[in-house]
């Protein structure tokens, strides 16, 4: 591991002064070889496969660690899209003169080192290599022990890709070792290592920020509400609900959680109701929003708890919650909610404007779902990971994210007086 | 503490949604009572300076603890130049319609509460105090016990400035105990507080961080270079290294070591050894330095040892080293220096923005002094700190240092397919 890192510093000062065109074709290179490795991935793949299905793991995890040619032709093309994007290093932005005489700005400039720690998903193996090739980082990689021979694989052609474009294979590494101590190693090494990046469950997460030396962007829960404001689009509102909770249940931006003003609800709750109903999603509700839905024949309605207000259900369960004013809608996401992804439905440009405000989450959005709240839909590209942290990146991370700013000073022999 | 923590946290939520209008009225009341304030502050801080003088205290320990007529007439100005400047909360970003339909740009926001840990110099307490109303930010201050009586006296200004404007007085919290236990409950109340910024000797700043389990924004070493190229203008070199070195040595910006391409040694070492020795530095050289320097009379030159390169003197005492390229001085500055600020003194446009964008520090200089690294050289008006780490924040903290960014999709009932 003491290698790793050190090698890890090394082309990290590389891969920060490589040009644009270098790195692009690294990433051109890349694609290409993903698309001409297909047997021999799906080769690697099937030991993986194979191992997982004789250790008992369900069908979900196993078709999170496929890489069906459908997989591979989309981290190719997203190795593609990333070369397309603008090149964030060594942008100089704000560039001011100074009564002193000399010139202050701020140039883009890369983290230096990050390390990635996930699980199962392969795809992530190639999805943290591109963003760190753009992003003139180098990284070091610990995939799931169960993908580790097709981590392997896919590392060897991004090693290819690295050395076809004239740049050091070192900029990215994948800890080939499924050893615990591995992760130990790297999330205490600040010397090595400049921030660390997990993925994975909630445990996973919680246990690496405790541990951790170094910085961590860490992504915790998605307790995502929609509020439905007193001046509202009804059917726009039925639409974006019905979407932020039923279009997918296991995303972290998915929605767990709607408010409802007091003047909607009488309208509101019944048509919501009969929708989520017919969707099979359990309904967990105050008082009021109890009394206004009613029975629904077939449908599971019952009280919510104090601790359904915090719970992330990531399953087709929604709390819901009727509030008698804007105020009241804001405290509550503001004290329950996880400051990932909340959505206000109005008609009200104020309310509008004060909700983007006053909620204090990493998303905030207006008459859209809050399903968008991704790195693919807010055009960056890819994501290494949402920030549900406030300092440094908040929200989808991308290239800014795996960026920082330094001052730029530029004089023509000014000195201090 | 607890108290005061939950406080601070229902303050920041009023404190970001204030009008910049109050923010503005609150910073110019606190102006005009620092100024009316000038007896009772007298006389708060002549208690904290008669203590500190019983104590055995040094002078320049009491000069950092003293309220001076000008010491309150230059923090009143700041609290004006801080009106001035622009609100950096609410301010939306880059936003771009997305294919899907969704508008998705970014919003900058106060970070919420900080706490700050600062020793001696009272004047530090309403530079804080007004960089958090600016930013709308709450912030919890613990000040050194030594200056316990000022601090009081002016949080007290602060608290009914505030008031004036109609803002909470809990939004700026000093922390009456002198007690120890006190800093230990601030850092690690992540429930309360979001960021925590020491100010002081590397000791406590170093116990800080590793103690707290509250993001730190911290500064360390100020090991800081200037590098004379082989391309350079002798008298601008001449001027801007005595400029870093001499103008005055407790800075962290001040410069501690200076390396010289070999093609310019022979010419530079000589001038400026001379010069040097007139200011009474003390150098320590490499033995190629050491050979041009040659002996001088009056002046203490001797071999720097390994450790030399790592030093911070915070004294006149320079290190200096002759290098063979821009490579060699990139890559030494990049291993023993801090990461703070450094400077290329060159006439070779291709050289200076090689070293602007591969030396790895928090602000790097063209032809210009180190001593320029400041908040208010740097035109923030105000800095609650400089920063030497990568994420967030590097070099001089302002306002924006104070904030971050979420993001603010905008939509007219868009879902996700």
């Amino acid at each position: 591991m003491r290698a790793v890192g050190q090698a890890a510093r090394q082309a990290s000062r590389r891969m920060a002064a490589a040009s644009t065109a270098a790195k692009n074709q690294a990433l051109l290179s890349l694609a290409r070889r993903l698309r001409e490795a297909g047997p021999a991935l799906a080769s690697a793949n099937a030991r993986d496969l194979k191992a997982a299905a004789a250790a008992g793991l369900d069908g979900p995890m196993l078709d999170r660690l496929k890489l069906s040619p459908e997989v591979i032709e989309t981290v190719a093309q997203g190795c593609e899209q990333i070369a397309a994007m603008p090149d964030p290093v060594g942008e100089i932005s704000g560039l001011k003169r100074r009564p002193s005489g000399i010139s202050v700005g701020q140039m883009r400039v890369p983290l230096g080192v990050f390390g990635m720690i996930y699980e199962s998903r392969p795809n992530v193996t190639i999805e943290a290599a591109s963003l760190a090739i753009k992003s003139g980082n180098a990284c070091i990689l610990r995939g799931g022990s169960e993908a580790i021979h097709s981590n392997l694989a896919l590392a060897e052609l991004v090693a290819a890709a690295l050395r076809e474009a004239g740049l050091p294979p070192e900029g990215v590494q994948l800890i080939a070792s499924t050893d615990r101590t591995a992760v130990g190693l790297l999330i205490t090494a600040p010397e090595h290592v400049d921030v660390i990046i997990p993925r994975g469950g909630k445990g996973l997460i919680e246990r690496i920020s405790a541990e951790s030396k170094v910085p961590v962007i860490k992504h915790l829960d998605g307790n995502c509400h929609c509020y439905v404001d007193a001046e509202v689009d009804f059917d726009l509102a039925l639409t974006v609900v019905m979407n932020a909770k039923t279009q997918k249940y296991s995303p972290c931006n998915a929605t767990e959680s709607l408010l409802v003003h007091a003047e909607s609800a009488s309208d509101f709750l019944p048509h919501i109701g009969a929708l989520l109903a017919e969707k099979g999603v359990e309904m967990r509700g105050c008082s009021r929003s109890l009394a206004l839905l009613g029975p629904i024949p077939g449908a599971v309605i019952k009280p919510a708890t104090e601790a359904d207000w915090s719970e992330e259900y990531l399953a087709p369960i929604l709390s819901i919650k009727v509030v008698d004013s804007l105020d009241e809608a804001i405290e509550h996401i503001n004290r329950y909610g996880s400051h990932h992804t909340d959505a206000i439905l109005t008609s009200n440009h104020g309310h509008a404007m004060r909700f983007l405000r006053e909620v204090d989450s990493a998303s905030v959005m207006v008459n859209a779902s809050t399903r968008f709240a991704d790195g693919f839909e807010y055009g960056l590209g890819a994501e290494i990971g949402i920030s549900t942290d406030k300092l440094h990146a908040r929200g989808p991370v991308g290239l800014e994210g795996l960026s920082s700013l330094k001052w730029v000073v530029l004089g023509q022999g000014e000195v201090r007086r």
